[in-house]
């Protein structure tokens, strides 16, 4: 039996569940979540969503109507965890006591750095997103029983996911059954317009004239290396908030020439956030780990305490090494 | 027979051929355009490329190596014309002689506005895009032959049509049919990171400055219409063509509230033009008839003589009826 089957037959057993993902929700993470918690709940299992972070606003349409639990708001025995999207066990995000009294860990998921930590697991590192994996799931369940599982509100969960993690089909993780997913998720229902215009297409006024001001700061150095800067002033004229402008970081990636990209976000005085991108060849979760950071071989962060200006000068000397 | 059927035989019993598009070149046009000239080139046609205007800078990497001709550079006769996503004749960018003394004009186009003004048709204005269409033609040959038709080249130049024209798949004239055919030509070998590194991830540094002054102006309007400005001097300063901006209309659309976007842009004293995009209820072909352009429901354009702030009020006065 392969490892699809293994999860179906689990599911089928057993009544009591937690669905959950990672900390700091994103599409992906509550796209998959939310699929098999309407999954679950269409097969009449007792199934609780529990997340202990918030959702993003631009998610919030989502989950109207759901109720996300916090850890000390569950109450139940005999329960089993399917984690999704959660490619390490310590970013589960419920609390260790609901961790610990599970009696299994179903674990789907589809980042490089998944352990294979669940009881049972349904990794697979090249699917575009986690989203992909759940469909190919609801998919064998529907084709098991001869009818179809996935309904409108499920095509939906499942088409964020997938767009998120794709950067809306332009990432190279799309693969070709990520447009035949797409394809039958439209035919079944996803509400396709609805998705695109809450997670992209619905930044504040606010936002704009504040990039407007940020792009006044672009420079590029070497022709290779483009940096742009976000103060605190500028947060605080145009009311935005700290954590609503990473999307900026594309705005230096994506000039002609350039490899990579660099956001400096200001949180306070000397306390700077960077965000780092590379379009082809540069690893910048490297450099982002001589500052203490992490992440992936084309995105990647870190945070140095110093002024913006230093800050600046201090990574750019280390992305100058990787050029 | 349907006008597929009637393309291909025509196609297959005449000899000397020119394919164009419409003016101000865009992803689709150059896409349509150029895989109809590769499909000819296979078949051992006597082919020219002629369009009277510059291709933008993110769709060169489509025609290296391709000569794209002025009208007064060909000497043919007894040739047809095969115009691709061009809904009006007189928008066909060859000399009104090349016009008048082809032998037939052979349109496929998905405008709305199209008034079937060639000699054979094939026009569908559900379809994403054009190269749609030319998909569906290179399709049908292909089964007809028993043979695929479409390489790599071709298959990069339609997906470079369907994503550009489907705002890369996000707009609502994504159906499924655009995804079955962005799985074939995936597979089919379309370089689609290259498409998406050039078309979406290659602007000039320049661009990006002068996004930075066009952001300065944006406005919104009754907090549903949202507009922005490029002049002649900001084009001229940031050393950027004229049609190297367009993209600049989507950060109007993608205002949280915003329903109606308009991009208006300085060609010369007197002479602007005006990207329109809508979000969700408003036509703005129509407001863009109102002013002799037309286009889409959800994007449009026409072009209005006068200076860029009586444009913007006329353009205003006109959106603000439909909102």
């Amino acid at each position: 039996m392969n490892n699809i089957d293994n999860i179906i037959e689990y599911i089928e057993g057993s009544n009591d569940y937690i669905v959950t993902s990672h900390i700091s929700p994103d599409g992906d993470n509550m796209g998959s979540t939310l699929s098999m918690y309407y999954f679950l709940n269409k097969l009449n299992k007792n199934v609780y969503y529990v997340l202990d972070d918030n959702s993003p606003q631009n998610l919030k349409f989502l989950v109207e109507g759901i109720k996300i639990l916090k850890s000390d708001e569950v109450d139940i025995k005999d329960y089993s965890i399917i984690a999704l999207d959660c490619g390490d066990k310590k970013r589960i995000c419920v609390s260790e006591e609901i961790l610990d009294n599970a009696k299994s860990i179903i674990c789907i998921d589809h980042h490089a750095s998944n352990d294979h930590y669940g009881d049972i697991n349904y990794i697979d590192i090249d699917a575009s997103s986690t989203c992909e994996l759940v469909y190919n799931v609801l998919k064998r369940y529907s084709d098991s029983k001869s009818s179809n599982i996935i309904d409108e509100e499920i095509a939906t969960c499942l088409y964020t996911g997938l767009a998120t993690d794709t950067g809306n089909f332009a990432y190279s993780n799309t693969h070709p059954s990520s447009f035949e997913m797409a394809k039958n998720l439209l035919i079944l229902g996803a509400k396709r317009d609805n998705i695109i215009q809450n997670v992209f297409q619905s930044n504040p006024y606010n936002y704009y004239k504040l990039l407007g001001e940020a792009l006044n700061t672009l420079e590029i150095v070497d022709n290779k290396i483009a940096s742009i800067e976000v103060t605190k002033e500028m947060l605080k004229r145009n009311v935005i908030n700290f954590n609503d402008v990473d999307g900026i970081t594309s705005y230096t990636r994506d000039i002609e020439g350039v490899e990579v990209g660099i956001l400096l976000k200001e949180k306070k005085e000397n306390e700077v956030k960077v965000s780092l991108r590379s379009k082809n060849y540069v690893d910048v979760s490297a450099i982002a780990k001589e500052f203490g950071g992490g992440g992936h071989i084309r995105a990647a962060g870190c945070t140095v305490y110093d002024s913006v200006p230093n800050v600046k000068k201090k990574v750019l000397q280390e992305v100058l090494k990787s050029i």
